[in-house]
């Protein structure tokens, strides 16, 4: 039997643990996973594009177990009441090849995400960096809210939205959290100070959300918004002011903010600054990109941390999902009590 | 919601429809997407090789729906009960890239596989082939002794196993078809006098099932079993005498019988055959070749004859695997009842 984790079970699995403190527990099992890079088995993930979006599979194995999401990215979909992006993600076991777990992944894609932006700015921002200006209130700002405040301690923030009713949507959704926000009236207004800033607009085209005089000197920048082809939110001169740091330089390449740049543009990769391989921050007034754009091994760690954190408890059901007939060989007998009524007679073993 | 069609869903389906005449409906559905192969987004599969198999992700659209199969292939499983292959598949709407249906395909891929067999005899055995040769009894083997017999009225079946108990197994399983059928003691034996030979032995190594020698003029040999890298059954004098056809060049390449050959040995597409582009079989003493090992366009077929017949079944249940918020933007709204208890306090909207 494969567990099945849905949608109800993620969020009473979530609530069980306490949200800051599972967002706590993933920053562990992503960092984890960053510090054993080299171990895991990684290829861009496999996208199929059409007029109106991207079907994507992200496959990813540290030899042991074996993962991989199903992500949609599908811009117009809110118009029509759906999620830009949805997605499931499937736990396997290498020796055997069977799946062990099936999970939603929607919520746990935006908790990763989130998580591994905290992660790459504990390494990228200055220590002392305190107010973070967050452009574009959509479905992942909150998560960034969060997950900077959890993690990292940053508790306020300046923030900017085109659209008064994601706002309002977020100012709502935010209201609980312990931090000290200013709504501004522009993208220059909110980043006015900041000493991060994250750049999360939802425009599927290439978009210049940030433009190079808007960021001073010693900021950290997290873009996480610019994550597919043809779709990019800050001005090429920042890159090239900057330094940046990426997941997977082979799929950030196609995907992330530097898609704008040579394909021989120099990037640190994260996991070596996680591992101490590679300088991070190397100055004060030094300006840090992290291009983010999201890689299989963070969503093989939140699936490990599911799978881990679901043994014993009700937030799983068991389905029928891998046949399992007496004999291996014998796939053929569970047609049995089909194959006489097919043959038009009756079964006769 | 997403449809869920379980394994004993997929066994009452077939009950449902009947074996043979639900046989007949896939190789109409398969036919149908070999005709129109220049329409599908097509890639070889994303293999995840390990010590002991290899898990697949084998995904395909023709730009209305998107599917991927998950396929897993461990020689060593049924040493511990399990099944060397097992597999599970998705459909989705390329439109908004949401997932419509999750299916059992360890049985349904028994069956494509047998019915693109039957396929491509179809178009390139002698047409009044009547006898087939089957060498190896395993898991596949009753599926392709049906598919043939249901599908172009091949009757006679010479059999071998080096393993007793598989040929009990196969035995029993065919016992109600109207089949002839004379277990060999031997390969050489089993091919005598077939006209269609038809490979589906299990070692992950290269063997010599077949040599030269043991393949008269005018067979059509239906080679199923070499289907990964290092795993072929052919010797290759017989690649080289006969002319050979495949699904998917670029895959076969590297998995099938033809990974023993230069990689500009000459092949012909068997979509190409179906739509008549090319020959199939030129002549009475020709030998011909089906280089199978599987396509994601059969998968993609089976999704969505399993799709089209379950409307308004009982045959599947509605899975909660993807979130479906009121306000599609407010993903974080959905952790509400969460929030507050993760932040040690109440939920103040």
């Amino acid at each position: 039997m494969v567990k099945f984790v849905s949608v109800q079970n993620i969020v009473d699995l979530i609530q069980a643990n306490g949200l800051e403190p599972f967002l706590q527990r993933l920053a562990d099992y992503v960092e984890a996973d960053f510090r054993r890079w080299g171990l895991f088995d990684k290829a861009p993930r496999v996208a199929a594009h059409s007029r109106d979006g991207v079907i994507e599979l992200m496959p990813a194995s540290d030899g042991n177990s074996y993962s991989f999401k199903y992500v949609n990215g599908h811009p117009k979909n809110p118009l029509m009441g759906l999620q830009t992006v949805t997605a499931f993600g499937v736990l396997a076991d290498v020796d055997t090849g069977y799946p062990q777990m099936l999970s939603e992944m929607t919520i746990a894609t935006a908790l990763r995400t989130a998580v591994t932006s905290a992660l790459a700015a504990k390494y990228l921002a200055r220590p002392d960096a305190e107010t973070m200006a967050i452009i574009g209130l959509g479905a992942q700002s909150e998560f960034q809210a969060l997950a900077f405040s959890a993690l990292l301690g940053v508790k306020k923030l300046r923030v900017f939205d085109t659209d008064a009713e994601a706002t309002a949507k977020f100012k709502t959704n935010v209201g609980w959290l312990d931090l000290d926000i200013a709504y501004a009236a522009s993208t220059e207004e909110a980043v006015l100070g900041a000493d991060i800033i994250t750049t999360i607009t939802a425009d599927k085209q290439n978009a210049t959300i940030l433009s190079d005089n808007m960021v001073g000197a010693g900021v950290h920048i997290n873009a996480v918004g610019g994550d597919c082809p043809g779709k990019t939110e800050l001005q090429r001169d920042i890159l090239l002011r900057g330094d940046v740091f990426v997941e997977f330089p082979e799929q950030t390449r196609i995907e992330g903010e530097i898609q704008q740049m040579e394909p021989d543009f120099p990037v640190t990769e994260l996991w070596q600054v996680i591992t101490g391989q590679a300088a991070g921050r190397k100055s004060r007034d030094q300006i840090t990109i992290f291009d983010s754009v999201g890689f299989a091994v963070e969503d093989f760690s939140t699936l490990r941390l599911v799978h881990d954190c679901i043994q014993g408890t009700p937030f799983y059901t068991d389905i029928d999902l891998i046949v399992a007939p007496d004999d291996p060989r014998n796939l053929f007998g569970l047609l049995a009590p089909v194959a006489g009524q097919g043959a038009g007679e009756g079964f006769h073993p």
